[in-house]
């Protein structure tokens, strides 16, 4: 229950030394052209097993991802509600996936649509099956395809997940222009990937205690949750993969993606935290390229962040930035 | 993770002696009128710091419990919607006070309302000021005044959930007619209380994985959670008060609560379930006296019980038991 | 069982930067003169049950603490001794109460009287009836009534101990110039708020590993024992109390105590503690405001610090002080 | 440390009811037929990275397993020796791929050639690219494509294992008339299940302390390891698998093969063993169809088994059975 | 903190099966013989670096144990009692030596005369030099010389209690015919094997959670504590170990020893003891072969048994059979 | 698995003051010069049991070590090789004897001999008989006999392996002008120790993650394996013995012993290794005397080091010096 890194005088200040491929910029405008280049359908069908519920309508969406496959995604809004509406993009924990429409009530409940997108592999409904030639890798998502970029499992995924974004406009009564993505952990590492993929189509990104940040110095000090499968896959495979694994692992970094985005930001982080460390949360917030950014810091918190008092601090920071729905 | 306890053949039909107080129906008669005694109004304030929410209208409500003290509760309803509404009133585990309305959106989403009830003592906003002379006990609520019925902290706590019920009647909006009464853990053994000690003023009971049931034996077999805070007062305070203690306790125990309840019951049980071990749940089950009662068994699962899948299933059966709110 | 803490070189200069509240001095004094001006009388009974003792004298005492509420004590001393005796009067760890007198022989086969001070709600003897409207906390008694210094738990059982020094004068044999003050844990930091209380009324004191001391850095450090209680508290009642809390716990801290006490003292420390990290002991320790003052390091100890050694190099410590019993 | 599951009186006669599955024979009898249609080469290189080894020939090998692909393997053998040698097939642990040649040197020690079959996706040099539309899972192998037999990564891996046994035909200097197929855990699980599906094809079964048997009864005991994978999936996806989830298990569980095998046969089992308790292991056992079948007891072993012990006495038990190498 | 092992209902009929050596009464007598052959001298010194006692009186013991080799102890009276004085040998728990003479102020000040004796190799004062040509241990007591009863650690240490019994005899003031033997753990094992080759020359014996009993058993059920140092040891060194050793055992095992004690007893058990399971210390008491025997259940307790409350307990019990000190 | 140590940036400049016993040298001169004086024969007998290998030839060999006592070997050779060979001499991991010979086949497989020292006391074959008059320890080797340098198991232990070295020339077949010393951990320390009493003698030193290095700093840093002995010790017997204890332990650490030492020397270090932190490691790794010197870093492994890669590691680097066997 101890602090778990540094304190926050020093946090604020820490700016270690980054490591970006030459090839970062190329690398995901290749991606993504390829993914885009796949087209696809985005379907909406409304769900009728949810007809129990009487103030949100949920539809299970599914649109193209990476390679073209169908991604999985619930949309959920007010009943009835005048759109266009603004829209939550909610991208998921690691190992969970979408789970049940009811689990996701809040944003629509506060008059927004909400579209939750499924972890491709982690899920019921999205499989994973392109790693193509990849070959090594230990137990859990985080060696999956480890050896090149190319095969790294989190290009599929971070690729949905702006497809996701792309998505929007192709569902009706939702706004274009008020798009806002969002997540904890895993789900914080994607909506700050994307952030730095989609530039001002996004108005907002909320990073919750976000995973994927800093990858060479998480491996060598987060003693729980996924980043010790990176320690743990190098310690059965030699340090001579020391080198390429990093190389491949500096292509998802959020240090890199933060310094390429600039929506609005509301990050926040845990000081007790032994999952996502803080001085891996700070190297992406201090290294955010955007102007309006803030950290919310609960020092006691640890992987929970701040649990159930987040919402309603994230709602109230988008109604500030002027993006509220319409009643 | 692997079961905790009886395999589920076993537990279908296991019915362990039962040791009920002689005077545990004057006990109660005589504690719940006196709390009558002391009157009290039932008040409700807007919560105007909820403005934010679209969908849900949020009270903040005060009854009078235990010595007419004034106990906090949210009142949760589908914004605008006609009554009278059926009303879910829930009650909290252990050591979690009511927390945010924000917390609490299923229920009213569902087009319920919803009253959340505070734990005296374990939340912000609803102090437990009244231990009279009560003497002996260590950490935690288990043991605080344990040396007799009436100091004991669950006598209280009880008299709350129960005047919560009585409290229905004075909310506007509410159908008294169709009153739910439900809660994980301490809220599914608080809801089992209830339903004893009420009759049939509620139309249903659904205990999830509930505590506060056949104390005697789950002190010597739960390994996790509250139950042990038993083993590790009798431990300290030597084996000379092992039987008043649980002539204490079973004035609080679920399975003579159980034999007194009438309502529609919906009880779930987690069979690797290491905080509230399946037999002492079965325990109350088996001798549950109504007769429309229902058993979920999540064979996997841990102390968190059917997680998200538990609402939706919850909602369906009241559904079917005709306990739906109109549209 | 590595170091917890800093190394002793650095410990030794250890002087972090002090918040001492303004109404430090003032909210003391109010506390204690309204405990004393309930009066009331100290009241000593011949135990009985305890004539299969040879060379001990027991008596079970009752004197007016907080609030005027009789706190339990047991008085032992060595049978047929001539008095006045120098008296130690000794308070306990968390969650202990004053036990059995046979728990208690050292002081007594050593010449001594020896006051053995109940903690209220902690045992079997002392209720604590006190907290009036204070009303939040988790389990534990760190965060009982934390909400505000007249609310906090250690207002109500540090008055207590301050009124067992003056009861020493209500009870017969005794010397009231040869007072010694000790205890382990939470008794050395109750020992210490003693001292800082009570100026030269007590000639010695001697705090053993002691807890109660500088809360913000151990709320921070510490992985087990009662400090994390605070760091839970914090973690699910969000950010905004933060602050509020550590200024009801300055109230309470010993470092604050230590730079207004004058005894002889006598402090121990274990730099593998992970109870009462080293830092927090030597924050008091280095403040201390007596001249005479000794810190006794166990370079390899946990939180039991010196164990069955620490009694009789206290006993030494004394005897050179010129505090021994006659014979 | 304690004993994990019966005592061995129990044991010997622990037979519980089987759930084979209609399909069993004919699943295997298409899945075999498929993966054979596909042909494949069997291409062996001599590794000359391994040219500092003096007594051993270490060749790098290909063969075709599941769906004609190509899995590495390593083949030992004692340099210069006289061939046809009698082959031990080595099929290995959970997350261990083949490793390195130097780690397989005791049975090419021991006269014999050695075939180390790597597994797929778990190792360096053979991927798992072929789930197909299978699409749930959580960490780990245990439920990748569990949604049908069809999807389930042990349908690919235990083909994989039949062909290295097809592959040995192929490869010069060996003695297909002397195969001995063996392994730990699942390796020892994958040994059993080749012995069932290729009859007396091959000459001996050694599976010490074998994974992957009596599943049903596993995901409710095992404690540690790779059983609760199965226990973690259920627990999140809930009760409605539990049946399909099981159907699928039946297909690939070692107490269906062992009806089948008729091999000489040499199990272990260790009786303190968390991981693959023993009465897994003894329902498989106890149902071998061959009858010369011999249980290793280690009574204080865990899942290491007879470590070190293990490999001379399975030698002097081929030995006995004319096993052995000529010299 | 859940129970250990049976219910005290099955624990008061458990009756296993006993595996007493042949030469169980030749061996003692033997060993016995040849120590007692060596003679050697009872020397007492007084301690003067404990003369700031009061009450107490120490002396610094030298006693013959096994082989003749002198054996610390120490012993405490009232100062200034007219003896005899009845003497309460005490043996100590495992690990822990006989420490400072102030951990052991209880028996004088009850008005006794208290005989602390050294554990040979496991304090400060006793060397175990003596292991001969024993060959095999791992780390701990409990496997030094297991390969056979000549060389096994506990002969050497049962002698020394033996012995120490012998030397009251040699010390003044102490009253032979009123001997007690105690100890908790080790110590309680200790006792009971002194009570079993002492015959009626000892008064009492009060075995507290005794250590030593049904090795067999223990073997396989101890989770914590020193019995699972023989499961190591046997899961090292493989299974053709097994029976040598437990030979070995069976002639230090409390089981037989009970079976051959006549004196007055009082056991003590933890019905939640995870070091000495309840059935290992019924598997004793149930074969005790004195009529007057009284067993202590302490229903919640760990391996700290009765803690504060058992000696109280123990000295009632002695006054009540006359074995009370004059005053 | 988060580093347990500093960063290698700092390793590699890590020189921590040194307190060299000022009789170091004569220490170790007296030491050897004692044992060498008894004499006694160097016998190896070979294993019959072993006669179904076929690629090695084993022997059972006894030479005199400390006091001229028998100590155990194994001596493994390729079967008909042509010597002289270069010899492999290996220490063993703290805890484990030589074990069987099938444990060690790596270097006969790369044609050397090897021989297998048997560590006195952990295992099966060399008792551990002559402490004297040496007294004090906990369970564990780490305290035996640490009251003095004369006492302590480790000049026994690092006597029996320099006598290792001085028995090859009395092996038929062994070169004994290529004498190679390895082990790992415990046998690391060793290795290092033999490398700094034999100068010249031995061609290299290659010590895996070695224990036994800068014991002062170890003794407070490390959490897990032998070192905590240490603590656990200082910790019972007070802190008086601060001093005494770390100046026996002076004479045996690594760090001396590498300043003495010349011969080429391949290190390795693990810096996730919780059971001899890096630092520890690089403390004698910086004072080696030899100028062909090699720290193998393994950046994320435990106390496993490089596992099954670093046999082959070392192999060639042996190669790179002439080290290697003829053919």
């Amino acid at each position: 229950m101890p602090l778990t890194d540094l304190g926050v005088d020093e946090l604020v200040g820490y700016q270690p030394e980054l490591t970006t491929p030459k090839d970062f910029d190329a690398f995901w405008e290749r991606t993504l052209a390829e993914a885009r280049s796949h087209g696809g359908e985005v379907k909406a069908d409304r769900v009728t097993s949810q007809h129990l519920l009487h103030t949100v309508e949920v539809d299970d969406v599914r649109f193209p991802g990476w390679n073209g496959e169908p991604v999985a995604a619930w949309l959920l809004r007010p009943r009835g509600a005048d759109g266009p509406l603004p829209v939550v993009v909610t991208y998921l924990g690691y190992c969970a996936g979408r789970g049940l429409p009811t689990e996701h009530l809040f944003w629509p409940a506060a008059g927004y649509a909400q579209l939750v997108v499924d972890s491709r592999g982690q899920g019921h409904d999205t499989p994973d099956r392109g790693m193509g030639d990849g070959t090594q890798w230990v137990e859990g998502f985080m060696t999956r395809g480890i050896d090149s970029p190319e095969n790294y499992y989190y290009r599929r995924l971070i690729t949905d997940c702006v497809r996701a974004v792309d998505a929007v406009a192709h569902l009706p009564g939702l706004d274009s222009d008020r798009i806002v993505v969002t997540g904890g952990s895993q789900g914080g590492g994607l909506s700050l990937a994307v952030a730095g993929l989609t530039g001002d189509r996004v108005a907002a990104v909320m990073p919750d205690v976000p995973f994927l940040c800093h990858f060479r110095h998480a491996a060598q000090i987060a003693g729980e949750g996924p980043y010790p499968e990176i320690a743990k896959y190098l310690r059965w495979h030699s340090r001579h993969r020391v080198g390429p694994t990093f190389d491949t692992l500096d292509h998802f970094d959020g240090v890199h993606f933060a310094r390429r985005a600039t929506a609005a930001a509301l990050f926040s982080v845990g000081l007790m935290d032994p999952v996502c460390p803080p001085s891996t949360v700070y190297a992406a917030f201090n290294r955010y390229a955007g102007e309006d950014r803030t950290m919310t810091v609960w020092p006691f918190a640890d992987h929970g962040g701040g649990c159930g008092s987040n919402p309603p601090a994230q709602l109230a920071w988008l109604h500030e930035r002027g993006l509220a729905p319409g009643r």
